[in-house]
C-alpha cells in the first residue's frame, strides 16, 4: 500500500502536482486500504508530495477506516457539518499554495469541481487518472492471491451452472441456480450481470439472459465473475448441450485456436496490438473475421474493465505482473454463438492461467 | 411522458435557459421514456424551449430507443466516432446561441463539462437538479400503477421470508432464499441490498446480514425492495421468533403507534417536518428519542431516495401525487431493533398505504 503512494508521489514531484485530490471508491481503495461506496457522499483520499495524506469520509465510517489499516489523517463530516472547509484547513496546515492540483475528471462531478475552483482559485486541475490505471495496472502478489481466490469460484460457478443443464431449464433457471450457490459459499457480489445464454441468444454478443428454454443440439454460453475482497475475476465457457452439428464444432475449435495462441503469445515485450492480431488472424483465416466484433479482452483488478486493452490498435507493452482477459469469440447469428474466455497473469516466462475450468468441448447430456 | 417535458420548457423559459442537457440515466428516462445505463459512454437528452429535444446514445442503442417510444431525433454514435461534434452541430441548428444551459452538476463529470465549456465558451451553466426532483416528486397515475406493483411484489418477499424463518438458519439464508423466490416471480433487480437482521444485527441502523443464526426471542428484520419497470418499492417489516419480552414488545408497539400517528398526519398541506415530528414525538414521549437516530422517510420512485425528504425541520409541503416512506425505528444496543415502513401515496383525502404486510406483532414458531 506505501509503496502505491510513493509512485504516485514520484509522478506527482515530476509533473509538479502538490496535491492529488482522489474521490472514487476503487482509487481510494487502491491507495488507501479502505473501501466503502460512500453513495452521494464525499470521500476523498488527499496525496501530498512529501506531507502526511489524510482521508475524508462521513463520520460514521471513521472507525471502519481506521479497522482496514489506514493510520494516517481522518476527516470524519456529520451530514450537517460541511466537509470541504475542514478539507481547505487541512490542505492549508501542509502546503502553502497550491498552483495545480490532481483530480479524477471522469468520476468528479461539477457540483464539486466548483467547490474546489472556489477554495483554490488559482489552481489548475490536471487528470490522475491515467496515471492510476497505469500502475493498477500491474498487479502486486496479494493482489494476484486475490484474484486466484475470484478465478477459483467463478470456475467453481460454471462447473455448478453446467451441472444445471437440463431439458426444459430456462437461462435464468439456470443462472439462478448457480448465482445461489455461489452465495451459499459465501459470495455477496458479482463482477457483472451473469450471463447465461443458449441458442439465438448466445449468437449475440449483448445477449440478454431470459427465457429461452435450453435444448438438445443448443450451444450454452456463460460469461461471469465473482468478486472477492474487491477484486474481480471474469470467465467464459461455452459447453454443448448434447450432440452439435459440424458448423458449431468449426467455430468451437477455431475460437478455442485462437484463444491457445493468444495465450501463448502474451509474454513481456509483445504488444498488446500483437496478442489481439495472434488470435484475430487465425479467426479471419477461418473465414470468420467478420464475426469477431470486439476485442480480445481487457484488465482486471479491481474493475472488471482495466488496464491493458487488448485491441488490434494499442501499441502497450505487455509486461510482468499484469492480469487480463483473453476471450476471442465468434457469433454467426442462426448458426452458433462461442466465446472462450480465461483470465491470465504475466509472469516472466509467460501467461500463467488462473481460470480452470476445462476447455476441451464439453459435451453435456 | 410530454407533459413532463413541457414542464420542464416552462421552467427554462422562466430562468431563460437555452438548453437543458441532461446526462443521468434516471432524468433521462423521465422525460424520454428510454432507460439504459451506458456505463462509461454518453447518454444524453437536450431539451429546448420550442425546438425539437434530440436523444444522445451509442449507436447500438439507437434501436431499443425507438422502441422504447422515444419518437424525436436520436443522435447515435459508435465507439470511434466523437459525440461532441455531433451533438454541437445538431444544437447549432436548432437555436443561435447558447447564453444559459441547464446541467445536473451531481452527475455530470469534470472531463464531459470540460468538453460543454470548449463547445460553449460564452455559456454559463446553471443545475437542473432541483427543478427535476420538484417534478419528479409527484408521480402520475402511470407512475403509481408500476410502484403498487412493485409493493406488491415488496409484500410476497417479507411474506416468503418470513415463512423461511427456522430454528437454526442463518441472515443469509433467509435473505437468499427469499431473493431467489422473487427471480423465480421474474424480479431481476432489488432497490438495494436486502437487508435481514436478527437479535443484536438488527439493534444497529446499519447493520449487514451475515452468518448470524436465528433463535427463538430474538427479533428478526426484514428491509427490502424490488424495481418493476425502473421504479423501487422499499418495504420494512419486523417480526418475532418465538416469544419475545415485555421491553421488546414496548419497543414494537411504540414503533407501531409512531408509524401509524405519521401516516395519519399525512395529508395535502401539512409540512414534511410535522409529519416527521408527529412520530418523532411520541417515540420520544416512551423515553427512546435518543434511539430513532434518522428521518422519518424519503420520496421513493425510479430512484430509491427521491424527494420528499421527511426530516424534522423540513418545511415543504405534502401534496397530493407525493409516494414516500413512513419508517420510524428504534434501535436499543443489545435489547432490540425494531423498524416499520410503509410506502404511501398522498391523495386528496390523505395517505393511500401501498405496503400491504400486516403491521400487528406477527410471532413466528
Amino acid at each position: 500500500m506505501k509503496q502505491r503512494l510513493v509512485k504516485l508521489q514520484t509522478w506527482m514531484k515530476e509533473n509538479e502536482i502538490e496535491v492529488s485530490f482522489l474521490t472514487s471508491s476503487e482509487n481510494v481503495f487502491y491507495l488507501s486500504g479502505y473501501y466503502t461506496d460512500p453513495h452521494e457522499r464525499l470521500l476523498a483520499l488527499a496525496v501530498f508530495q512529501e506531507e502526511e495524506p489524510f482521508l475524508v469520509c462521513p463520520s460514521m465510517e471513521v472507525h471502519d477506516a481506521k479497522r482496514s489499516g489506514w493510520e494516517h489523517d481522518i476527516i470524519g463530516y456529520s451530514d450537517i457539518e460541511n466537509p470541504w472547509e475542514m478539507i481547505l484547513n487541512s490542505i492549508n496546515k501542509r502546503i502553502p499554495h497550491v498552483s495545480q492540483a490532481a483530480i479524477e475528471k471522469e468520476h468528479m462531478n461539477v457540483e464539486r469541481y466548483e467547490r474546489l475552483l472556489n477554495l483554490f482559485p488559482h489552481a489548475s486541475f490536471v487528470s490522475a487518472e491515467e496515471k492510476l490505471r497505469m500502475l493498477r495496472m500491474i498487479k502486486d502478489a496479494q493482489e494476484l492471491k486475490i484474484i486466484e481466490e475470484a478465478c477459483a469460484l467463478a470456475d467453481y460457478a460454471v462447473q455448478f451452472g453446467v451441472s444445471e443443464i437440463k431439458e426444459g431449464k430456462t437461462e435464468l433457471d439456470v443462472l439462478n441456480a448457480l448465482e445461489y450457490a455461489l452465495k451459499q459459499k459465501g459470495v455477496t457480489e458479482m463482477s457483472f450481470s451473469t450471463m447465461v445464454l443458449t441458442g439465438a441468444n448466445a449468437a449475440s454478443p449483448h445477449g440478454t439472459p431470459g427465457e429461452t428454454k435450453i435444448k438438445k443440439g443448443d450451444l450454452v454460453l456463460f460469461d461471469l465473475g465473482v468478486v472477492v475482497d474487491r477484486y474481480c475475476s471474469d470467465i467464459t465457457r461455452t459447453v454443448a448441450y448434447g450432440e452439435i452439428n459440424d458448423k458449431q464444432k468449426e467455430i468451437y475449435d477455431t475460437v478455442l485456436k485462437a484463444q491457445l495462441a493468444a495465450i501463448d503469445a502474451s509474454r513481456p515485450g509483445v504488444s498488446a496490438a500483437e496478442v489481439d492480431l495472434t488470435a484475430r488472424r487465425i479467426i479471419s483465416n477461418a473465414g470468420y473475421g467478420e464475426f469477431f466484433p470486439h476485442r480480445l479482452g481487457h484488465g482486471l483488478g479491481i474493475s472488471v474493465h482495466e488496464y491493458p486493452s487488448l485491441t488490434e490498435t494499442n501499441p502497450l507493452i505487455i509486461e510482468e505482473g499484469m492480469v487480463y482477459t483473453i476471450e476471442p469469440g465468434i457469433y454467426v447469428p442462426e448458426v452458433a454463438g462461442v466465446r472462450i474466455e480465461d483470465d491470465v497473469f504475466i509472469t516472466a516466462d509467460g501467461a500463467k492461467i488462473l481460470t480452470k475450468f476445462p476447455k476441451e468441448l464439453q459435451i453435456i447430456n
